[in-house]
């Protein structure tokens, strides 16, 4: 069975296995003091050119989102998200869990407009009740979106001045970050991202480690003893050298570019195939995940021999269909593929 | 430096190792959805003799206890554990900030004792304004302890006979569970264990695994949409074969066991090394984790050449030293530290 | 200065403050274990024609609201909502605090439609992915809404029997009850009310009381220990006589009805004064609320004399003012207002 | 029947109720704008000799507690308190649904020690895990305590300086305050606990109001955007002017000195009534609350007469009775209960 449903379907870059197997027996402190996380740590600012970054690694991206909103959200304060942000619909409720309401602003292929943000925020202190509503206490966005789509240079910094305007925290999901960096369409790079973000997290999980997400403060804003909110919201490995063992693996030689550039080619063929057939798009997505609207019958019959993910129906006789690449997607799967549609 | 100070500061067995490596390329559902999770739980499954326990998998042991414990009990209730218990005092309020207050019982070496327990539960009962209290809604014990001790199968057959009476979950947490298996001196089994407890977890982090743990529910108890519960408390890793992978190989040809063996022997002789100097013992642990008083000036001594953890000061002049060994630890360590005590 | 911005601006009817002075120096037990409370209970029972109701009583609308939710709702469930609802927007986020999400469905003219409501559910069992998201655990509706327009009883009995196809706690937020009740527009009794939803309050506050509301559970499905749940959400009154007085007075000789009555007649004679100078009403409201929309220079006129409330900006010129009646409303009053529209 | 239970079981203070009829049609802004609020706060702030006090009246004390400790601390800390506060034992987990823990201190007649508090802060610094654990955020005291009993101003001044040192708020629980200012064996005024507390409430409630508590922030140290935690805590009455107009009359003419007075009188009575007959007092109350040791069968034949709190078992033999006198203790009920003892 072919297998495209998603980008996190098989284990770590063998890269990242090997650094694990390397540096097994090496005694280390727990809880993250150890030597591996200071020096993936070190790494990641450098790739930044952030010297006053601040580095920690947890799990996976829900429990990042979980942990960098509740830490850094006042009471009363909710966090701002495009209606289709993962944190407003599919993580089950982990925000609100952690006490805060998300509020939605209209997306427009998965972003958030910088002139509605504008408008929502001058609305709300405009509105005579406010002090009875949940203030706007951070701004969330994700790139690549949930649609694989990507914010331009020019966007993310108008969204940074909007925020510096309102002096709320901009905090970007990077899940897939490696993919959208290596995307072909994208003037952002991770300089880029680290200066126009107050907070940002690089996807491990989805983008070649076993599990992972390096979190990054990127001016000493990190909440006073965050590793203690860390773990009180049961975030925190005791053996935290298993995160800081595979960052620092794919932040050398550039291992992370490496493996966004493979799978942003893949899709990229994939694309082509699809095009080539007459399929079409339902939206233009210049990283890894493609949404093709395929006629139902095809959909069934192509679900004999391929996963891919059943993404939405636009009409009755339609289906979105999300097909994923990554590291591990070779020439031979994509043949395979292109033999069915 | 040697080093003694915990039962995690090294990676995992080489076996759980390998086996992330030859399953590394195979594709499979995300979310604890793939075969490995599945398989590893069947074996579980078989070690407590118990075909009808429901297997969860989960990264650490905090996150475990803060899921469990806020998806079982009710709103009003807290949850009774012994004073020195992990979720009282060193898991930074994990329980409290999912809203459920700890209710604390006495020690002994770490252990609760069923006449306390019943007392306790007795006298909240007859108090006449105990609806404005926390109702107790289920019983939290370490195994081994805080302090490497065990309950015998009479002691835990009584807690459970109490649990039932008042209708008392009574939930084991077997962080180093693996130890208290194979110390020379429990009668108790896993399948006991599993008969004993309605819910328990087997741990890995610090048996031989880089993370996670196995959480059993003995008798179809899991809560209702236990997987949503998981992902809302941000503990649901999108590549949960990572930890199915693990447990799988722990759970064949008895690995877990005999990393318990190993580091039961070491610790062992590491007691008659320190017994042999005439050192005393803070209290008698039969399991990995060895407590013994030492003048400070051997301790600050030491402490130039070996990491071990300064559990407390009994008095002015000693301190007590917690020394770990695990499925890492070598005869050649031992012998380094025979020749500086 | 004339005042219709609430009805929420004086103090108690007459006749509760009476019956406060009379009954101040009787000894009685606390936390709503009084004769008082006991005797209104009765009595609301009685006016429901719902023997087996159970009825709490609380200081607030928003703490009514609060621990209503929270209490039936299992941790992974959210509550359906309009988007206009109160819980939604003008509770400062209290439903997010105490961890669950407000799922929100279209409004017209503040109310919920069926067909969309059972769409909704449909759509969310059938996304493949929905264990990632927050499940349905209730329906909200606020009757009078936002807008104080009503249910009829067709409608009502249509959502109930959507909430019991998919197992939904109906819950009506009847802060404005009274008003709603005594509507030329309505065919809902009490008694089809505590027919037709699971639980609902009574409102006291904003319908002579000087605090407090009743909640009804209709069908012995009052939460297990529901006052500690109450007390732990800080909304148990040492003097919770204080409610069962004013809730007893006001079901003494149908003095709530009477109340409703007034006001309805008060806002019958303004709907008529603005009809009839030729000014648009926002919508058609047939309770105690009305929304005028006022050209912005008369707004701007209005308000050195009288208090209302300026709702929206429909357009750039106009201002939605809303005005209220109350039981303390006189024709004075409406006089006055009268000479200055 | 007799009814010294407790000091709750009567409305309000004749004035406090002729307060509340002669406001009662005066039109005023809700949620706290009005000007009997503002008039209250103003008194109370001349009361304390303390200017710049900021004051919000909440309306019972569990849910001040709630309020003032979840809005003051960060979500790593906890809140210091006597086991035997109330915040600990009866509030039904209110302070731990909020998300924190109450890090307890031993009680001494219900008050705590400053050394062992600073031993306490200092032991948690000093532990190389306290990063895993909860940090005291602030300390908890109440005056008078559960048990009656107060602190000196010796002793008040120095918990203050240990807060001071250690940069923790000192919250003051005043629910029965008056009767601690008027207590024969104070040397603390109002304007003392001003100055030596950083936030403290005057008890309503239990001092002859309906309800109420009015909460005072000394050195403008209110939370930003107070009113909207205390809206999202549930706690915001929409007719404020309830507890406005109430504290407006206890703070008018001194009567909630004089309420105090007159309840330390009777209880001084009552004090002299039992000791003539030679009962033993559990603990020397200088306040409202007398705590008597009565032999069981004396227990059971007053109980057929007057109602009073049993507040333990000090042995199998006695009860802890608890006799409360309050504004409305008459000698006509002293004569009784003299009569039955």
């Amino acid at each position: 069975m072919l297998s495209f449903e998603n980008d996190y379907n098989v284990g770590a870059h063998p890269l990242v296995l090997k650094a694990l197997m390397d540096t097994n027996l090496i005694r280390q402190p727990g809880y993250g003091n150890d030597d591996f996380c200071r020096s993936a740590a070190e790494k990641i600012r450098a790739a930044c050119a952030c010297p006053e970054a601040e580095v920690f690694f947890i799990s996976g991206g829900t429990q990042t989102n979980q942990v960098v909103i509740s830490s850094l959200l006042r009471s009363y304060e909710g966090v701002l998200s495009a209606v289709t942000g993962h944190v407003n619909g599919h993580e089950a409720g982990a925000i609100e869990y952690s006490g805060h309401k998300v509020l939605t602003l209209p997306q427009h292929e998965g972003k958030i407009d910088r002139l509605e943000l504008e408008a929502w925020i001058k609305s709300f202190y405009a509105d005579e009740s406010h002090e009875h509503m949940v203030f706007p206490g951070m701004v969330y966005i994700s790139h690549p979106t949930e649609y694989g789509t990507l914010y331009s240079k020019a966007e993310l910094e108008s969204l940074f001045q909007v925020c510096r305007r309102y002096d709320l925290p901009l905090f970007l999901d990077g899940a897939r970050l490696g993919y959208g960096l290596m995307s072909r369409s994208t003037d952002l790079s991770l300089e880029d991202i680290a200066r126009l973000c107050d907070v940002f997290y690089i996807g491990g999980t989805k983008v070649g480690a076993l599990c992972g997400e390096a979190l990054v403060f990127t001016h000493k804003n990190a909440p006073e003893h965050f590793p203690t909110l860390i773990k009180q919201r049961g975030a925190m490995l005791a053996k935290g050298r298993l995160l800081g063992v595979q960052f620092d693996a794919l932040f050398t030689d550039r291992l992370y570019f490496a493996i966004g550039s493979h799978a942003i080619e893949k899709a990229e063929r994939l694309k082509q195939m699809f095009r080539k057939r007459g399929y079409a798009f339902y939206l233009d997505s210049p990283t890894n995940q493609q949404f093709i609207v395929l006629p139902d019958e095809k959909a069934e019959e192509l679900r004999q021999h391929v996963r891919f993910t059943v993404w939405e129906k636009p009409d009755e006789k339609h289906t979105v269909a999300r097909f994923c690449t990554s590291w591990a997607t070779t020439d031979e799967e994509l043949d395979e593929l292109e033999a069915l549609i």
